[in-house]
């Protein structure tokens, strides 16, 4: 126990049980080690320690974490609160009084959020690297698919013409987005706490920029009170993960979707999808429905930690420890999703004619017809209206668009030319779409190899 | 594997780890046994099997309970799905194929929802026990501080003089809507699924009232589809967690206050209190903070469920297999927390004089000086407005109400006589209530006597 | 203002108006106006005021009523701090002093209580009464489609042939649910505080009995101090509609697939959908998205309260002020979307053959098939396999079950005979279904009778 | 209608009614304008319209900003689904059908992401203006508490002496860092969603950079269905203003505690407190009480349309509607706690001596004793060990720190000697601190001069 002095009865066993982090914050052993060694590095900088002690603690720390590595030593939750704790009475085992500086200057407060702040960068870069494979992957699923031309939709109501690559492309933009928010979060954790003690610094000469250059840190944090009580950066990791996961609800759906006899539009490989216990006949696309699922414990681990921190006093308060296992979960959950769509979308199979033909008989061109109809001269609301009244013709008649002949169409407004029916060709649809950012191919084109060499920069 | 038949590669091992439940519906063990015990009873009584063959099933069933139980056999998360399947698989080894009967007319959607509400009312049960000690000892606590007067607070500014038993058992009320809460789920999860098939029932005859009455359960659920989409259950026992936690928050905060050093009105012994790793003086009422602070993760736990549910087209879809970690979670952190607070009061040391001479000097009787204006005739409006100016006066001449003459009163109202004065004595304020539900000493030990009687009654 | 006296400077405006609940309490204004006048009755009947005084006060509240009523009188935001302060204003306007005697033994913090409990009374009838009329259109629309063959589905794959009655009747289980829930939520709130004061009750004689009861409660609350500080009634009332939002959320997905070009099951009428801005041939499922949609703010309020009510000390504090805004607008938006799905199931219009000939060239009856292997004499486990080994055969030839000659089969397991292929027709497999809550059509007709009956009687 | 050529029937009135917005969007009313002007510069720019005709446009549309201002028009929630509507409506009542060539090339899809978007902008603006004021604030009243010492906290227990100014700093740090989170927002909202039609940009000739040029925007964005299908920069904004909120809530929280009779630290002006309706004495600390529980309605709002967002297809779907009800909301009410906050703490009053003398008979030195400890050269844990036993002995002798005589302190060490007791001083305690960051009154000063040259630039 690294407290104890003053008091009369130890920790009861049950009270021990539900107050122990060890079985989460052992998720941040390395850093607590890496904390300890350049903080023995800095108390021998200072005279607080000998070179010979600070020796010796490194080795301690080290050989600590070749115990742990090889599984030789495994801290018990029965015994110790936290990681920190277990860790130092290794230390002791091992080295002997020694370890006893090791706490110098130091408290759990400022080591806690110094490790956790060290463990959030390190795991914002692994999140980049995730998400810059899965847009990849999306590229080249992309690449293929420039002329497979699907309805697009509003309302889950076909609405126009797109393609399946443009369909894509506006995933890794939001991939993209994802990938600013990380590197924001980066960049609102770069501030060293450590030397903060308690809440009030020290009377020490800790040299504070010394710990923290050495650890990585762009400078100090300026308030040691705000410093122990400070968890903004968790926050800011969990917005971006919820925001991240939410993108991926919203592309599992569509797989979900998408694979349905319904839609029939993409296959799923065998390898990631999942039979029936009672019907032999299932493939269910069991990976897209848990990423969708799991988006709810994402954003019920936000709520939790934005809760617990409401209306806490400053500054550490117990309550506090509960940042950790939502932060770390969060984060498997979110990593897991976009590793596994990212193989799913790998082998992904794509109906490429699947809507070619349904599409032809249907009004989605009803846009296009009456922009062409602005186009010779009407105004708007009024090219709307008169399109309008031909579906409803057409509904009536039982006819498509495409089954109409120039006299049909003259009847609604004398405008109509033969260059009007060119206007109903699905297939060239995309092909007149004028705006920057629409899914005319040469522009999707476009957009790719600005993708793909934007992402290749890493 | 359940499935496969139709499959021409087997699931990917990150995929088969990114979706197991194994380590979390294991909790289901129990459940999942005797479902599978009184399944294999009813298919015997309708002719699906053998007598032999049930026999066969049990004793395997059984040999697999005590190899769980003695930790011989562990199911490997990386080897299956859930527990289900570890469990029919473990069954094919002990017994051979014989184990493939046992899931006839069955399915895991059907299954899983009757081992949750299995889960669920035993749960409850465990629930109501510990509700029921805690609220024991309240009483306990309660019984000798009926006299122990401390400020009642509104807007935690000191409102009126109460007593300390009176305070506490207001918690003993909300305990008791916390119980009426879970009774309520305990009702609502009492139909039994098992027999609804995937979602469709089945063309066997398989006796669904048989096994419902076998399970314990009341009677069976009335439509196949709903009735493995239904989680309804689990969240109502989630909003039970999640009202009880907010209580035992309530509280928390309310002890957290109590051992500051502003307060000091109670003692929590030092088993239930932790210290500093640097500042040798603290003692921290850790637990209370825990307490408060897990109630973000409860409430995460019930956004966290209700959002996966959200939107899902019937019947089962994978999603809900997220509803498990955070059931079970919520009901450890919430049946630990009474259980602890139960313990903390069982040693709490109240400083029972700790008030009485600093409400001497204050105005916080002023409400029984308007009241008994009104007694004399005032209305109360004009009687509170009184009082108020009085205080104003008090508090630029320095002076507290019991330094006032009867001369200084009246010059407020002529109305003050020295019956008056009387009403200035805390000693004697809480003997004066009248109305039911108030801090009367005389009605507080009613209160005392109804609920141990009641209690005792279980 | 209701207080005042020994305030030196009056509220800042700003103050007034961030902290002003006017123009969200005003919904309580019936309950408010009630419970004055029964707290009025009881203070004659104790004696603390004369007939005289209490006739004037019930004349003028009754004044108060038709002035608000008819537009005439409306409370300004900016000068009241709530309606309980705004009503006894304007009744000292009428009546003069002896309003000042009304607020006599009560608190705002009782009255508020009892209103809002008063009001949740109310707002469970209205609600009940709406889950009913929906029911009964959606037993209504079943009628009609006992026979109406769907494919059932589990991970949104078609999983088993069901009937559209047999779906429709999953929802009327889920909204009898609600009702339960409701109901358990009115019994939560029939406990008058009306009487505890700010939190200890009374010197005055106060009869709680006799106004609880005129108020139409049960019983009286037990303890003062819980009695204002409890908000347990909000909490149910808010689940129960988060629960029931959540039903008609998946409710509302169905609706927009259902709609969907893919799907073509169900017409909604022109008077439910609306078209775009921009697409003149869009018909969208408009209603059903809201619904869906803001089942995130039923959800969000439910944790708005929880959080606001976390950690707060008692009595009474200010934040629970923040309770109703979402109490009232959950309400509107429940009570509104149950209308408008009514509305819209009236209207409804199925394709009844929709799925028909799809469902006869897949493999939706791989489960009934593993079943007939199964009272043939096959162990489930084998008779899964089988059958899955069949579609992987029919898959490779591209074949379907309905175009296998019983040759075919018969290579599969010799134990295949005629009868097998009479289990292959769509038309006749619901009336094969033998357990109770199958969607046999004889058990769907009998559920519709017990719906029909149960409801008729309210 | 901005649609219905198609429609035979019209909408609901209930349907309208429920899904109107207008109430909500009319908050956009000056984006929507602004955004309508620039499209027809557009329109006229490519040729679209002539300048006659959007001069006409123009004006119609300034007459609506005028007529809006002044109160002459008001647009009706039962007749328009939208703001945007009602003004294309009421332009076509004012300039004919001119009006009906605005909406050429655009839909309200693009059309609403992009009032929005604007409408953030000016929002973050507002908010880092009433952030600035704020921390402003709060460095004067630093400025005159550098020497206020007062006990800093860890788990509410006092832990070592820290000042008033020292810990208010801890506030502007958290401010800053919310500005930070502000203006990421801000960036993240800088991309023109303009022209990128209702999901798939146009066949008309639109030039998207100039309208993202007018507008003020820094860029276009570059796919049109992720343009009209994102709400991220909402998300964003909304975590912005919990995190803010959540740190409000915080130093309500310490408000309220001051503010209590236990603590008596501050006075908040009667202009920011509230009293009683029937406790004449009471002075409440209500706008904190209001701002902690308005923050569960914060993250509330939240939750709200990251549910609402969960598992949508794209693009455009009715449900994301419910965005802009939540948005508006937050911004209001965090806004205005900013605003009262800062306003209650220009009047505070701080009670400087309030806790000085209580120090000085309690252990809050124990770790600078320790630390002295380490200075002389004993290891740390030793130290902490020995300061403990000494608390341990003072307890029992009913002592405190400073009745200690240097023999007495030397049986638990004799290293002790008479520099250890100027140790115990609390005067000097702060002077001794030597870390970056700690509460050293020539670092706090140092700190509040860095702030203030720094907000002084804007």
């Amino acid at each position: 126990m690294l407290w104890g002095g003053r008091f009369k009865e130890k920790l009861d066993n049950d009270a021990l049980r539900f107050s122990s982090s060890l079985h989460i914050d052992i998720e941040l052993f390395d850093e607590d080690i890496l904390v300890s060694q350049v903080h023995s590095e800095m108390l021998c900088k200072i005279g607080l320690i000998t070179k010979q002690e600070q020796k010796k603690i490194i080795n301690g720390l080290l050989q600590i974490k070749n115990e742990f590595q090889s599984g030789q030593w495994k801290p018990n939750p029965n015994e110790y609160e936290d990681i920190h704790s277990a860790i130092e009475s290794r230390l002791t085992e091992i080295i002997g009084e020694t370890a006893g500086k090791l706490h110098t200057g130091r408290s759990r407060n400022d080591q806690v959020v110094t490790d956790a702040k060290l463990w959030i960068k390190k795991a914002v870069k692994e999140v980049l690297k995730n998400i810059r494979s899965f847009q990849q992957t999306l590229l080249e699923i992309s690449e293929k698919n420039i002329e497979t031309i699907i309805p697009g939709y509003t309302h889950l109501q076909r609405a126009q013409p797109i393609s399946f690559a443009f369909h894509l492309l506006a995933y890794v933009e939001m991939l993209e987005r994802d990938k600013k928010r990380f590197l924001f979060v980066e960049n609102e954790s770069n501030q060293s706490p450590l030397g903060s003690g308690a809440l009030a610094g020290s009377i020490l000469p800790l040299d504070r920029n010394f710990t923290a250059k050495k650890l990585g840190f762009k400078e100090s944090t300026k308030n040691a009170l705000d410093s122990v009580s400070d968890r903004d950066f968790i926050l800011d990791f969990l917005n971006a993960v919820s925001i991240g996961m939410m993108h991926l609800s919203r592309l599992a759906e569509e797989l979900i979707l998408w694979t349905s006899s319904e839609w029939q539009l993409v296959k799923i490989s065998d390898q990631f999808t999942t039979g029936s216990s009672l019907m032999p006949q299932k493939k269910n696309p069991d990976m897209a429905e848990l990423i969708r699922g799991r988006s709810g414990k994402i954003f019920g681990n936000y709520v939790s930690i934005l809760t617990t921190l409401k209306g806490l006093p400053l500054s550490y308060n117990r309550d506090m420890q509960e940042d950790k296992a939502p932060l770390f979960e969060s984060y498997y959950i979110y990593s897991e999703s976009l590793q596994i769509l990212t193989k799913i979308f790998r082998d992904i199979v794509v109906n490429k004619n699947r809507f070619i033909d349904q599409l032809k008989d249907s009004f989605i061109l009803a846009t296009d017809i009456a922009d062409w109809l602005v186009l010779q001269g009407l105004q708007f609301r009024e090219a709307h209206h008169t399109v309008g009244k031909i579906i409803k013709y057409c509904e009536e008649k039982n006819k498509s668009f495409t089954q109409l002949t120039l006299l049909e169409l003259q009847e609604f407004n004398v405008i109509f030319n033969s260059e009007a029916l060119t206007y109903l060709t699905i297939e060239t649809s995309l092909k007149r779409k004028k705006t920057f950012g629409s899914p005319n191919p040469v522009l999707v084109k476009k957009q790719i190899s600005y993708w793909k060499k934007k992402l290749s920069k890493g």
